[in-house]
């Protein structure tokens, strides 16, 4: 590293965000003078370079000023953004971490560099296990974890399932769409270009898919695509879809609500309303919220199934990089234009 | 009873009714010729008369000709209508049944008397038990077995919980109340009108209430009722007030889907959209729909706990019991106009 004292640019909210996607009008970046020296540490901490950033979209629904829907704490005006992070360890005043040690940290400043207390350290990661750093964010990051929760823990498919995954080229819907296969089920994406349809199918094991861009009745196209009904729906848009879906559920079907990406930017009068959760009655079905928050005690089993897959070539993941912290707000926003596919990283330093 | 051949008056589907309160449009009476000597009834089975008949929202749902939200299958035209019942055994074809006998029958035909499977008997009830029979409709019948399901099966409040119901004073509401009490919760009821509130504090069990005509924002209301959020929230309505509670659950909140009256009346896309299931996520809640069908298996076990509450006083039942099988249709719509309290039955046989 350089010399004791750094420059480090951080992302900082500058003013609330309540509708649309969030511009630079929301999000601003600075430059930070801090001082890396062992005595301006505090005991029980470690000063880190970031390496990575993970760019999710629930991001987006703490920039309002008001906890919606996700109830997740907001930033306040001037606050660093934080955001999953793959760091290095450069000075340590914990004993259990050493200079060069590559970690895991859930809540990480968006910043070059920064001082974090050890007790943030989800855990150490090994940089020789053959895993590439950015798949720490992915496949085994938030997205990773959180299509493993919806899938093992809450939508437990069966052998023979159906199971549906919406923005099936999103980070989460890449990962869900190859753990459901592992377990034998048959499962279909809905995304939002033939060009994602084409790399659900090619990639990341789905056996069929829809644009929904192009079809006009989603109804119509889930009686297409399900004809014997669906099982589990791993629902990460909600809306529109979710109504659709509630047409086409098997009796006792499972619904894990991952995430709402197609409601984050509307204030919820606005929302789509759901105007049939009469039929989850009828047939008995089971919708779920889950927030990562809540499983992390199971986050070392997650890693360890994953890990395996990995190695073992039965999760691969796409993940877009992009360069230097000065991305990041494009990124971000990348989220909720369709534009990206996979996960989206940032990559802080090379 | 009379001679070997009766005339029997019994309720049938003259035509499909799809929206609005059903009418004597779409249901009739009309009077059959039944033979109950012995020889005319097969093996298996007993003639029957009917003493008391359950009248219960589900029952709207099977006569639009489409299976709809519950899924129920559907009456046909000109068949006859079936109901829970209380009957007397008048003949039987099997040797576990013996003239005199008291049986519930789930499916029993909308009808004055009637020759019946036996395996359509779901249990003998003893008539000297201190239980009166409207009682085995009400508390011990449908809707206090959905309430015992919604609760102690899914519901699960622990002491200390709010929990809030709707169609308070309907006659799942009435034995939910109760049981919600004894499990040492907090419990507070809607219901349509300012003497349903009286009475379901007064003799419900309820803690408090409110008459969701005189509310003009269930938002404000809920908030007044509920400053320390909901935990449990049994749904009979649906609709706006569950859009409501939605903004107002606690963390881990649990909704078991019991009914939704508000909704029954009108196709789906008619329906009131809920629009912020994202509260869900951040809130973790789980939102399940059950039909008793599945639950079967456990009515002895309900049964017991429910004799035990009856007969310790810690469970009352109003019934609002309507004369004579004419009555039925009026009962029915009764369902949809908010002008019943409690459960309604109808007395087919002094």
């Amino acid at each position: 590293m350089e010399g004791v004292v750094v420059e480090s640019r951080e992302w900082f909210l500058a003013a609330y965000s309540t509708d649309g996607v969030p511009t630079s009008e929301h999000l601003k970046l600075r430059t930070v003078t801090l001082t890396l020296a062992s005595d301006s540490i505090p005991d029980g901490h470690v000063a880190a370079e970031t390496l990575f950033i993970s760019v999710d979209p629930y991001i987006r629904t703490k920039l309002t000023g008001t906890p919606d829907g996700l109830n997740l704490p907001q930033y306040h005006i001037n606050q660093v953004i934080t955001s999953f992070s793959v760091s290095r360890v450069i000075r340590s005043k914990d004993s259990k971490y050493v200079e060069g040690d590559l970690v895991l940290v859930p809540s990480a400043p968006v910043a070059e560099y920064s001082i974090i207390p050890s007790s943030g350290i989800l855990r150490k990661i090994d940089g020789e296990s053959g895993i590439s750093l950015p798949d720490y964010l992915s496949s085994l990051g938030v997205p990773g974890f959180a299509a493993w929760v919806g899938i093992e823990l809450l939508g437990e498919p069966k052998v023979g399932s159906n199971v549906f995954i919406s923005a099936a080229s999103g980070a989460v819907g890449m990962v869900a769409g190859q753990l459901v296969k592992i377990k034998g089920c048959k499962v279909i994406g809905s995304t939002g270009s033939d060009e994602k349809v084409k790399l659900i199918k090619g990639e990341f094991g789905y056996d069929d898919g829809f644009n929904y861009n192009k079809e006009s009745d989603f109804d119509a196209a889930l009686s297409r695509y399900f004809p014997d009904g669906i099982d589990v729906y791993l629902d990460n848009v909600g809306g529109e879809m979710l109504e659709a879906v509630l047409n086409h559920v098997n009796k006792y079907a499972r619904i894990p609500l991952c995430g709402m990406i197609s409601q984050y930017n509307k204030v919820w009068t606005e929302r789509e309303g759901v105007r049939n959760l009469l039929n989850m009655i009828g047939k008995e079905v089971r919708m779920e919220g889950f927030m990562l928050a809540t499983y992390w005690h199971r986050f070392g089993d997650f890693a360890q199934d994953m890990e395996g897959y990995i190695k073992e070539g039965k999760v691969k993941s796409k993940n877009k990089i992009n360069i230097g912290i000065e991305s990041f707000l494009d990124s971000l926003s990348s989220l909720f234009t369709s534009s990206n596919i996979g996960k989206v990283i940032v990559q802080v330093k090379a």
